[in-house]
């Protein structure tokens, strides 16, 4: 079997398919990896909904302040949710006064929509 | 406080914010969590691997006999994660003499994307 580079980002694979399909290279393990630890990130519901707030919210920016009535859950928990989401790049966190802003990281989001295609 | 209907999928939000900020209306946590699942589904490094093999052979399709070697884990393993994918809608399997033919619902991966803008 030759071996043959053909992305960066891919294995070889067999050339022969057992039933006579032709095969293709695969995305590898480590790149597998970093996307799918970008979608267990969104992945919860509690998440979901507070990445939904931010994004309907004026200039796309919300207050922790106003999260956990929101969400109806306690706020130990939004900030943990909301740690996940800024240590995963996909929240920017800011201070402003005695609150917490956060932001959307429209580039990680538009990464992760780019490998759902 | 009032009560406004804002959508079929939005919860009612305190209209007075302890920062002074504009609370929002909140996604609803039903459709939360079916996003969740769907983003469950996907969040795999092995599940992400065979997407990509799909997406990136002849017609979008691939025959199970090509995916164990490609991707480098078991048989069951992978007939598994292709399990995964088939309940959650994201694949369609169709049998083909002894093999089993997997492809890409476009339409749920559009719907994913759409909540990830």
């Amino acid at each position: 079997m030759s071996i043959t580079t053909l992305s960066t980002s891919a294995q070889q694979v067999p050339s022969v398919s057992e039933c006579g399909s032709s095969p293709v290279a695969v995305l590898d393990r480590t790149e597998a990896e970093r996307r799918a630890g970008l979608l267990k990130a969104v992945a919860d519901p509690v998440r979901i909904q507070l990445l939904s707030l931010i994004k309907d919210s004026p200039d796309q920016e919300a207050c922790v302040c106003d999260m956990t009535a929101a969400v109806q859950v306690s706020q130990p928990t939004v900030s943990h949710h909301l740690r996940t989401l800024v240590d995963a790049g996909i929240l920017t966190r800011e201070r402003r006064g005695s609150w917490a802003w956060f932001r959307l990281d429209t580039d990680v989001l538009r990464d992760i929509r780019s490998f759902l295609v």
